[in-house]
């Protein structure tokens, strides 16, 4: 019979989830992606770090974490081997029905932790959290999202300790895996700062960074990532904290 | 740097996924559901039987392992604590994309493999193949998909050595969980073998089975789990082999 | 003027219609399809048989009986000359909206027969009762909705009288069709017992059953259709009952 | 076995639809609704009447019917007791299914006859048709597509032999039914000119004609319904000559 | 600081939006297309009549004027150059919007003037109508709203003054345009009298019209157009002092 | 008859327009949005600017301005007194329509200005953007589309000359406006730097900046407003001759 108490939602028992309604626990729910980082690093990148920070804001508040969504919506990446990408509307309807089916349950104070930050990704999870809080509005217990990327808060430190442009799977990401799953890396990148366009809607933005990188992962390190990680989950128990008020 | 050669898809990086797809690597897709067990089986009952089973397959023939949906649609047990589900709508199209983007990657040869086996949300997959099959069925190298679930196995021995009745959260079920997390067991569970409308479409079918289970998980132990989850891997495997011819 | 009561619904006059619904009166809705059934049977054949036994369980119980639906889904059948079928969106958005308006009619109590028993077919008309049912649920007089195909019953001798595999245009479909329309019989088709695809979704499963047959229709006869047909009416007449309750 | 001819559509047996396809056979699909039609006519009135339309068009020119769908989109006569109707959505949904269904089969020459004639039921069909014309556009054997209400004919006479405001239930509609089916007739009626609006969009548009009755049915009879019956039936059988070129 | 009162809803700040809506303001909705008219007008001419008699009837009324809509569904005219149109469910979509967001700021009365008036126009803007209306008919201020093309007067004299024939870009249409935007004609167009087909549905109308003219624009004069137009006004005024009861 | 050369698209007559789509004519579709902007501001405040700035451009560049788009997606300021909102899924929907449609009239350089930058708004006119070119992708002339707000220009000098956090009817904006359309400002405003939710999603924004202003439109200035427009329009028309290229 089972001791340790779970973090993860989905290892309870019912009359354990009922109970946790009753307690008002906020609900983390981590989202990331498949999706092509490079050479060097792993198609469930953005999955890692979320649910690693998901995890480690749960070990320090005591909040529970919802089965991750590893599918995403990748618009830049999507022709890249390896990436495995959803529609906007797929998105858009599963988290709508997450979202509102938690709120169901009794639980009122959810947090969506999304590792993967791509515009339309990003949109698609706020619309679904706009219909779902707008519906129960009038409610007497109104329920309370909260949406963040970890990235709102690991790009913090750009342009201060790392290159103003790092970005996707440059020096912050890679330390952050190498931190996480330093056994998934393959290798060490090579540097990349590519210019995107920032008005043409192309069909093949991939021509314009062949490697699949932006940034310099080759100054990444595991003592970065980790202080990085940490940073993060210091800023999302803030959140909690916040919801659990 | 990586050695040991891993099953999950997205634990590759961008240029082994794109071997995997050039190798014709089979890629399994399990799909799970966050679903009342009764009293003493996890939520994620449905989930860590398809991701064991997947796994065991996986070991056993070199395929490869999408990451887990375990948001499923859960139409009987929807109004148990604990029952998180999608609609019909949202399930059918998050699976019609992720076969679609594997197809789209090369990957032609896909299993899907469901812990949860309710009747729409069944259909709901089998839509979502069907729409795609067709989409590229005049293409040289036609894409094959094929869904089961573990229970369309692990239900053989129903009749002969378990209760004809046995099934949600029976003898059947919480052996295999026995044998797969014993950790996540709560107590033994009571039997239940409850009626449910067989014509009436109801809105509350709970009342029929206010206990959540339906069989007997008294009589269940890890032995019969394991000798069952040893047979299901068996049976897939000779699906497996089948895609790969 | 009119004497004799009908048993259509749509017979009736507008303040009949009223009268009837304050009557309680339970309305039938049979489903059909256009499918082929081989080349001795009409493509009718399931519309005529749901027809006829929803008119014998009106007869025997006063119900009334809504227009036939016979536009269906069928899957397997879809590419062999003479199936027209419509979308599983098609058929689930118009029992939806036929579910719908006769509850608001006042018909609280509605029975769908459905001749044709595909899969996915069933589903549709499932999740549109569903839907309803749940919309209405917390109203004084909660609206009641069964379904069930006349296959239902009538595959109740199968592996007794008939053989186990018997099925789409075999013995027991061909027999109750002689019953019903012997004039529409071409032929005494012969014997045929595929094996179609359990897990795999393909988009030709004519493939595996070139006639179209599935069963032994050449010792169908008028008899063994009628005594079936009997038994389906006396089982339906319960579900009225029930019902009517 | 059957000797005579049938003209419905799905009487035919599979090797007979295939070769009414290769023969060019024009399909007549007939629609009506469930709607009211004053205290003295049926529900079915829309439907009857584009039915034997169409039967009478079939013995004239060979050509087949398909199975009538009796569900249509009633507006201004939504709330009257007996009104069954589904949404615009749904009506262009099965209508485009049933549609390029015909035209996947290999039917080619489609009339639509529709006994209801509202203005957002004949756009629904007219669009489902434009939907399929234009994706069949560049075939080398082009679809044609044909849609009529019989009211499109029946009315001509309106303004010369019968009140120019005769209508819904009216002289012309309940004579023709009279000549139908006189069985179904309850009384006489009683005449009713009403004024709808014209320009403002109301959600009870049945307070204008509380009797549900557009015209005076007290001077129909059986033999002006006949004739007008049968001038109908010339006019579109013209169409149909028009589609077998 | 500005002193002139502005009939267009838009130019109004926030403080003087909310005011309107308290002194019950009527708001019309002006919509138009970008479509061929001949080669004599421009593609605005649906939009431009529109919108004068919008702002005429405001200037008589003192009602407001909403930003038009120019986008509109062609279906006649879709293959000539110059047409730009959207979908019927574009149009529903945006028009329920519309329609509704008016509603909930407080303006309850609300008049759709479109100068397109093709068939599934028509029926896309009173089928969003429709739905918008049923969801407030509840409420103790029922919102009201109207429809009308400015043709629906403008054709009052045809068969009188007019060709009974004379349609788009004919004697009336270009007369209404060489009134309100003499700068905009290019030559004087050439007569046309086409027969489309009533019954067929095809894809390529324009076969039948190639001038894209319905119509003797050659006899059409500015005077003519102003009287029209002034008649138009004239009627519209009518249907807002009725909306203001 | 018209001598000056117009700017605006659906001003062309017909054969015009097919000339210029030969011609390869950019195209520029302003959008704005009915919103609150304050105070002091009009409704159409975002409309005017990208207008005034899509004429400006036009008229250095010669390419054309398709009829504004003003019915945009507000989600901020939803709830004021004046905001007219559309939904995500109809300005996706009418925005691929139009763009789609000027692609198939020939124009394949088009240029989308929306004076509404919210985050949704875009995303949705992105995401129609992206099908379209993802749709026409291996056409021989392959169109393109850019989208822009004027204010990725504006808000350039936003930390230079103006305070960082301006924005919503702010210096920057109230300056513009004054540029364009003094007539249409009221009073002054008062300067408001509100804090909104950053990763809470809440129904009532609204509550965090009741003034409805972001920034300080005190200091604005017509001379500023006429500086900036002036320096967005040459940004844009780098733009447009990139396109023409």
């Amino acid at each position: 019979m089972s001791k340790k108490k779970s973090f993860w939602f989905d290892e309870l028992s019912m009359p354990e989830a009922e109970q946790a309604a009753k307690d008002g626990k906020v609900v983390i729910i981590p989202c990331g992606s498949i999706e092509e980082h490079g050479d060097h690093l792993p198609l469930n990148t953005d999955s890692i770090q979320a649910e690693y920070v998901a995890l480690g804001v749960a070990k320090k508040t005591g909040c529970l974490v919802a089965p991750p969504l590893r599918y995403g919506l990748c618009n830049s990446t999507r022709n890249f081997p390896g990436t495995i990408t959803i529609s906007f509307d797929s998105l858009r309807s599963i988290m709508t029905d997450i979202l509102d089916d938690f709120i169901r349950n009794g639980f009122k104070r959810l947090l969506v932790i999304t590792g993967h930050a791509g515009g339309s990704h990003m949109t698609a999870i706020r619309l679904a959290a706009k219909s779902v809080i707008v519906k129960h509005m009038n409610e007497a217990d109104r329920p309370r999202i909260m949406i963040c990327s970890d990235y709102d808060f690991a790009f913090d430190l750009r342009g201060i300790e790392f290159d103003d442009r790092d970005s996707h799977a440059g020096t912050i990401e890679t330390s952050r895996v190498m931190a996480i799953r330093s056994d998934l890396i393959k290798g060490k990148g090579a540097p990349n700062f590519p210019n995107l366009p920032r008005f043409e809607v192309v069909p093949d933005p991939e021509r314009c960074f062949p490697s699949g990188v932006m940034g310099d992962p080759t100054v990444a390190s595991s003592e970065t990532g980790e202080k990085i990680n940490d940073y993060v989950i210091e800023q999302i128990v803030k959140l909690v904290k916040e919801l659990e008020q």
